[in-house]
């Protein structure tokens, strides 16, 4: 999808606090103000004060929302009008489909032929178009650009896009909105979209607070790229966190080389302990990609003594009949 | 703890909603302001519009802290020296406890010597001392004369009191601060301090709304006592709603008897049905009794047809090893 070495410089990044404050204008009759929330017990079990920005309980489930209807409304007229085409097999796709039916377009949707039932009931819940392929990186790229070709559709990369990347901001802006005083704000890294929106979003903001990624250490692409100045692709990633094996592109890539302090991992074990955390004390309801975060303060992998912490808790969709913690 | 047969009339009700208000005042400081949320799948699937307030989210993860901080903060200077004491298994005596604690002052919880351990940890958590009793009626409501006698404690019964369900009323009178147009507002029955506090609320602020309470089937206590024109006690609750096996109080009686439009019962397929599209669409973690009204209006009790209806969930304290859903 990418190649193994990519170099990039700050002037590569194209978008900043203006463009995701126009972004949230653009979305914010379509997505949902989602709570920031706090937990006392949380706080003495990491030794800081966190501030939850709750997109599991945003649109489709997940914030993915913000960054598909920000690509799908910046759109002119004549390219809306031929619809947009992704290749997911997990929230972006629901978020995309959901995006191209609140502006009236058509969304086709590359999943592989092994993707879960609740994640094609979810797709064609939305009335997106799902083309199958095989599930290989090669099979995936072809279906998407056979669909382009056919169609003329917009693609829409899940994270490696200016437009889905200034969305994927607005959750920060919002939370900085409600808690201007943070020190330091913490999100998981999969391809990198939401880390850059945030990091663009919350430097702009408040130049002085720290920006962290956390990763699980079964695919820690982003700690390897980053330590080593150029993009290392994710080949085999293990763990739980299905919303987070993803690779980084050249743009997320080059926002965080500039504008995230540090990217860390998180354990298995302490990944499955936050997710249960967070749903004993928080009483929310969040996939593991979500506890990463959690799991790495947990870990004492960051030092955050008593400072004041936003993170983000990036979706909730997880089945019901399979809890992590249960074997 | 009650006769078999308890006579009331409107002019026993104590409290109008001029003291919500006041109650609302005074633990405003304590409590939070718990977000109101919906649900397009939830929505459909009763053909209503629904906003849940979301008490799970609440101090101690239960309405219960409203009432319980707003009897404390009630206790002149003397009273609150010499403590509070109440018998619960449940989320009352947490509260009580937290409450007592955020007010400085002992609280003696008489629980039942086979209380769940997580529910014996969260009194202590809160810093509040235990006394054991056999447990039934007689033998906690004999602990609980002890407890009085020995220490001159106050006893707050969980709902049979006017400043604590002045306190509960408090959720209702957010909730249509947030929804001022809602056309019904239906809540969990067990003791009925909820729903009583609800009653007061709503029908102060807006005359015109319904009031409806939401119980077990196999904890019908309310729907027969309403019926049969005085208290029939519950006496071999069968239900997992393990929050609403209590019977009514006298108070809550006279307030169920003037104030609320019905009470209609749910069977414990619903209930859990219900508790995991919570679960699943809301994403709230939400206990059994939570799901009771969601679950009556599943099997169309009441008919809401395209009204707008405030749901309060009540509580959020559930054990995540043991899902109803799983077998």
């Amino acid at each position: 999808m990418m190649s193994a070495w990519a170099p990039a410089s700050v002037s590569d990044i194209e978008i900043d606090v203006a463009t995701i404050r126009a972004a949230h204008e653009r979305i914010r009759p379509h997505i949902l103000r989602t709570p920031v929330l706090s937990s006392p017990a949380l706080d003495a079990a990491v030794g800081a004060q966190l501030f939850f920005k709750c997109e599991n309980l945003q649109r489709v489930s997940a914030f993915k929302a913000r960054g598909a209807c920000n690509a799908v409304l910046s759109l002119s007229a004549a390219e809306a009008k031929q619809g947009v085409v992704t290749h997911s097999s997990g929230n972006h796709g629901a978020a995309l489909a959901w995006a191209a039916r609140s502006r009236g377009i058509p969304a086709w949707i590359v999943m592989p032929s092994n993707a879960a039932k609740v994640k094609l009931d979810a797709v064609r819940g939305f009335g997106g178009t799902i083309r199958f392929c095989e599930p290989t990186v090669a099979a995936r790229e072809a279906a998407c650009a056979a669909v382009e070709a056919e169609t003329k559709a917009t693609l829409v990369h899940p994270y490696n896009d200016w437009s889905v990347i200034a969305g994927q901001g607005t959750a920060a802006l919002e939370l900085l909105e409600d808690e201007p005083e943070l020190d330091a704000v913490i999100t998981p890294v999969g391809g990198g979209g939401l880390l850059s929106g945030t990091a663009i979003a919350a430097k702009g903001l408040r130049p002085s607070i720290k920006v962290y990624g956390a990763e699980p250490a079964g695919a820690d692409d982003a700690y390897r790229s980053l330590r080593a100045g150029h993009i290392i692709p994710q080949t085999d990633p293990h763990t739980i966190a299905d919303g987070l094996r993803s690779s980084l592109g050249e743009k997320t890539f080059a926002v965080l080389s500039s504008r995230v302090d540090r990217v860390e991992t998180a354990s298995e074990e302490a990944i499955v302990r936050a997710m249960r955390l967070l749903w004993d004390k928080l009483k929310m309801i969040v996939e593991p990609s979500s506890a990463v975060p959690l799991a790495m303060l947990l870990e004492r992998k960051i030092s955050l003594d008593k400072l004041r912490v936003g993170v983000i808790l990036s979706g909730g969709n997880v089945d019901l009949d399979r809890l992590p913690w249960q074997t």
